[in-house]
């Protein structure tokens, strides 16, 4: 289809969150995300491409042939790709069961760790993502691509997480805290939830108070000087390899 | 000391590698890490705060009182903060012995990527990172920033990496690869070289042939479906895990 000015301009405005939250649409830009999207559940609205990558690919909505100048125009990339996409977002039922590993995030604000827990939770095997309302928006564009394309697979759901964690009917819910048990000494339970924290200040007072346990990574470092803390999704990371290899 | 206009305009030309390199001087940002700065063996050339920082701080160099506006005309942040700082480069000698476990990055390109991995490795008592000359520069504003002050404790080294390794005199070399062993049922030394790949294209083809061993971390996928690989800093967060808890 022809790529108006018009359409340009439509398309450029997701770049703005109100009217992602509006349109309940989103962006994926890049070749390895944009595949992924289309091999996913995900619906999608449009693809603007050049020639070459419209040849090479089937597509199975409306598309647009575009030069690299107008991707550019609507990409929200430093440096745009030869494919961006505009998809619908996917509510997901809130959750009935819980079994596995479930990851539960209490205002983890920065979008690129959002993403990189999205991506190892794929990895890892958890079975879905809890976020509690004051979490980044999980359509948030750098959410989307630090993901990798893990977002098409992993449910995310944004919940009251307070209300979320009175009702895990015996799941065994645990918190990432400094003044909790060695994680590596630790006996962790096939079926769990797994709450981590928001950056600056961890988890909040009233999840604190809703969990079962409380586990930590020990610091290895004998100098005696050492970093207060690891990066969230650093700290996910190791923790849910301890749950996973013990299997 | 007075703010005058020329002082604003060389503070502000830091935000460019050209002229970091020229004078082997580098910025920090943010109070946290401006006071693991002060509390380090780093040589400051200049502090640049609000009247309430200034006197609420003990400054072993020159000082300048700022507005907020004036520090943001040098900040290199998205929200400056009360304190900017510009301190000398360390360059560290060519190391001879090795010990622990030493982490050596091939390419690494992210300044996200190579702070979040200078955090965890301070945290895990890595005792030296051994980079590429192609990684991405140590004093990049977003390298310092995402390292949270750990820059200051763990001496990070340009070199040929494949020379590097060819001289590691019986320390074992190990390197993240998908084919390799899989990590949770490896033996792993107490001392060993450690190598993570460039974002995109992992290891290079020189470096794999000089490594004595190869590790990968295995999914716990069982969708049939899932990432092809966890981000660098991820996977060096779970290998240096694996390497210390097992003392």
């Amino acid at each position: 289809m022809e790529l108006s000015k018009n359409k340009l301009k439509y398309f450029a405005s997701f770049g703005k969150k109100k009217v992602r939250d509006e349109e309940q649409k989103f962006v994926v830009e890049g070749n390895k995300s944009v595949e992924e999207l289309l091999q996913s559940s995900f619906r999608v609205e449009a693809i603007v491409a050049t020639r070459e990558w419209l040849d090479s690919h089937t597509i199975p909505c409306e598309s647009y042939e575009a030069t690299h100048e107008e991707i550019e125009k609507i990409s929200l990339l430093q440096h745009p790709q030869d494919v961006w996409a505009l998809a619908y977002c996917k509510n997901y039922d809130t959750p009935t069961t819980l079994q596995g590993l479930v990851l539960a995030l209490d205002g983890v604000q920065d979008p690129g760790n959002l993403g990189t827990i999205i991506r190892l939770a794929d990895w890892f095997g958890v079975s879905q993502i809890i976020c509690s309302t004051d979490c980044v928006d999980v359509y948030n564009p750098k959410v989307v691509q630090a993901t990798m394309g893990a977002v098409f697979r992993m449910p995310v759901r944004y919940v009251d997480l307070p209300e979320f964690l009175k009702k895990t009917n015996g799941c065994v819910t645990f918190a990432a805290d400094m003044a909790g048990e060695n994680v590596y000494e630790a006996e962790l339970p096939q079926n769990a939830v797994l709450v981590m924290g928001n950056e600056g200040n961890g988890i909040s007072d009233e999840v604190a108070q809703l969990v079962n346990r409380t586990i930590h990574i020990p610091s290895f470092n004998t100098t005696g000087k050492t970093s207060e803390s690891l990066n969230v999704a650093v700290a996910t990371a190791i923790l849910c390899s301890e749950f996973k290899r013990r299997k």
